[in-house]
């Protein structure tokens, strides 16, 4: 094998020094609720349903889940279901009559009024990356334990691109704050470096009043007026296989019963802590994610929910997760089937295995993006900066993924498959004829600057202007659009009063002494 | 901007090392035709496809193609078109009725039996990257004029792997061959280095005659055994807006009257060379399509034809073409419901507008193999190792396609959503019960080695193996891995008598001079 020449890289080239001079802020579609209009992709027949189903509904009558966190299971035995020790069974019927109640969308309403968000139906949304222990971007070129300045730097990306809806966990661990106290920190650098809807972590009762004490305040709510309406959401993991754990379901139990939304999303890999077979860890998803939604709507009828999907494959070599596969396309759309099944709204992500924001990254993410969208997913977690399987957040993947969203709202904009006689220019044709071009005519005119996305990352230009002007791969490109964002970033508008009555929050419970540590 | 760290790059690392061994062979799928079961994507209600048929029909009637070849001229006022000059206009019944001729689905037959393909109704067949006037790999760093060497070592990647059905024009064009000989010595070692079924350029009389009998040769058929099925195919573009030069027509001409197959693709480019608005631009791509495919149904009723779409949209500002836009990807769903109203097999491509390798490169070329499944596509033209818009074939990037290809044949496969009891897996999930983990259970052992699609090319190991070994970024894989096959590579049997006919007649249509060069 020959020597590999250099690959070149000049510091980022133009788009380089238009970061360095903080001059170039990029075009961006504006913030929209995009509505997916494409027919779901459904593998599954009706059998095929009733199958995964019946399978689910076996598992919950016959073998039962484990519940660990104490209060749940005095309510489900409370509620007829069967108890015995921590697992519990429950009936089918009594399954689908308390899923009767969920809602198959709601809104989301955070401090910012135009950023609320509608979850469930056809609306798709996207999150940022949530909880990698890892940061990695080009400047560093190395795998380091995240901080609390990675941290905020990628919300303020997140804030920034008007493609992401909503705000993940902590974009990445900020290892250099303690533990008791860094859900105080994050939450406050979350509620004032974002203005949307925000998410808070089931770990432990005292972080999660903290965080829904940091919310109201954010708003500025009473209390009456904060349990108005879903303002916030939390995310919990189911312990596959068959367990729900203490403080996941206690952090639900206490949002719901605030009028506030959880997502059950069981972390179902085919061949490790599932089946190998993708109907069988879509039925064990199912089941796990449904025994708690109905604890859920037992406890408080109608309160939002959301059922989550995270079943992909295992590389059965070494037992390396894979995202983006093809077995994890298959089992996002059989789990979108069975969502709609339920009448309930779905989350999926945005993932890949890839280590580093290259083209295994960008086609394993665009697998798992498309396969969002042909589940007829609703939220899509994780959508911008992830890498390695969820251990590492990358500014420069977040970047690309945010590429790839627009074009993914862009797709959805009903004005490509128009057809109205204007759409069908047959008189542009007629005037044409058989020698010139379409350039300069009136009907690309009257439509230049609305005719087609203009994307922010792509370079479309030829390989000899794109040499000239430093021959940048799109890692690198991203690295300096991360870096002109940085650079420009402005704080969204906050209340005074706001902000000091959480600043204020964050500094009593900090003298507290935080949150325990021994979760 | 700080500056960036250098990206490793260790000569392929690992995957080098094997490289430089010969050793080590890719382990990838067997050759199979892949069945599209998914239902399309389908953006048009009926109003929307009439309103398209309606547009390309009043194309027809009341503006008219140019056809520059006489003998189709000739035809054409034969069978009652209005024509003037070298306009032709065509009623909407006459077309209706030439195309219900055309078989929705036909097999193409090459020398080796085997690698016979239908083309047409559900099949998915990919080929590999065309025409691209110039090559780069990482090896060289640069753009180069393409050579035969390196068209044969495209010819020798398309052989190699399984995904690649059919073999397109030049995988680059040999500028180091005389343009009189070029064909000549491009179909030797296409006819030699691979045994999938071949293409011939519509580029004048002489080559197509020389191709037919070429591949005549390649299968030792007789004249009447060679056109007792379609064993080739041409593919031929028209000169948009509304044009169809000499040559093309030419060819297609004589492929039909021998029972080869024609696939008739116009370069609609909206905002250039086609209107602004998808729907206008499809409407031109069909009529310009249908009007090449009815006079070939009125010549020879029932020849296999297949219409092609290559509809993408301009960037605005610089008229530079994109591919894998939005825009593409709907505009070639849209073309795949007209292609299914008119009963027609449907091509359509896996391309790119990026330069090189990279995230760009895979997300452009995922979304349009993901737009050519959606469309119900039969035929996916470039759809290995194209770069920059198709004026570079880079092999790093056919061995990527590749990758994504074969992961989309395991989407196709069924046993991903069966759902028998054994795929539900209740028992398994009973025994496994909440503490355990499914690796070593009966249920996955009896399914270990068939329950996962294994890539060749996906990094799937953690951050830290990874680095370890060499931290080799996607592109570079692909290198090691294209000088993997080139090393191991070996040629498909052929009979000597076939390949010395072969050898003959290129001898001697050198020693004749070839072909003419004023084309």
């Amino acid at each position: 094998m020959t020597d590999l020449a250099p690959r070149r890289r000049r510091g980022g080239g133009r788009a380089g020094a238009a970061a360095r001079r903080g001059a170039a802020v990029i075009e961006q579609r504006p913030w929209q609720m995009t509505i997916n209009t494409d027919a779901p992709v459904e593998p599954l027949d009706d059998e095929g349903i009733a199958a995964i189903h019946d399978g689910a509904m076996r598992i919950l009558e016959e073998i039962g889940i484990e519940f660990l966190n104490t209060e749940a299971l005095d309510i489900f035995r409370e509620a007829g279901c069967t108890v015995n020790g921590t697992n519990v069974r429950m009936d089918r019927h009594w399954v689908m009559e308390k899923l009767a109640t969920a809602p198959s969308s709601f809104d989301l309403s955070p401090r910012n009024p135009e950023r609320r968000i509608t979850t469930g139906d056809n609306h798709l949304l996207f999150g940022n990356v949530s909880s990698p222990p890892n940061f990695w971007d080009l400047s560093t070129g190395r795998k380091v334990p995240g901080t609390r300045e990675q941290c905020a730097n990628l919300l303020r990306l997140t804030q920034y691109f008007n493609c992401i809806h909503f705000v993940g966990g902590y974009p990445v661990e900020p290892q250099d704050i303690h533990a008791s106290v860094r859900h105080l920190d994050v939450l406050f650098d979350k509620l004032t470096l974002t203005d949307k809807v925000a998410h808070i972590y089931s770990l432990g009762a005292e972080r999660v009043e903290d965080g829904i004490e940091m919310v109201r305040l954010s708003g500025g709510w009473t209390e009456e007026e904060f349990q108005a309406a879903p303002r916030m959401y939390t995310n919990i993991n189911s312990t596959s296989p068959l367990k729900h754990d203490v403080p996941m379901i206690d952090g639900c139990l206490r949002m719901i019963r605030r009028n506030q939304a959880v997502v059950v999303t069981p972390f179902t890999l085919a061949g490790a802590m599932a089946p190998v077979t993708l109907a069988g860890a879509v039925a064990l998803s199912i089941s796990e994610a449904l025994s708690a939604i109905a604890l859920f709507q037992h406890v408080k009828p109608g309160c939002p929910c959301v059922i989550g999907t995270f079943t992909s494959n295992v590389d059965m070599k070494s037992g390396a997760p894979a995202f983006g596969t093809a077995e994890y396309m298959r089992a996002t759309q059989m789990t979108g089937q069975m969502a709609r099944f339920y009448g309930l709204p779905l989350r999926s992500s945005g993932v890949c295995a890839a280590n580093v924001p290259d083209a295994q990254a960008a086609w394993e993410t665009s697998n798992s993006l498309w396969a969002a969208i042909q589940s007829g997913s609703n939220l899509i977690y994780h959508a911008a900066g992830w890498l390695e399987g969820g251990l590492i957040a990358s500014p420069e993947k977040f970047v690309i993924d945010c590429e790839m969203i627009q074009l993914i709202q862009r797709y959805f904009d009903p004005a490509l498959t128009a057809t109205t006689p204007g759409d069908i220019a047959f008189d542009a044709i007629a005037d044409v004829g058989a020698q010139g071009h379409f350039f300069g005519t009136k009907h690309t005119q009257d439509r230049y600057e609305i005719a087609f996305h203009q994307p922010f990352l792509s370079d479309w230009r030829n390989f000899e202007a794109w040499d000239a002007a430093g021959g940048i791969w799109t890692a690198d490109r991203a690295h300096a659009v991360y870096q002109n964002i940085l650079g420009t970033f402005e704080e969204p508008a906050m209340d005074v009063a706001q902000r000091d009555a959480l600043s204020d929050f964050v500094a009593r419970r900090k003298a507290e002494g935080g949150a325990p540590t021994d979760f």
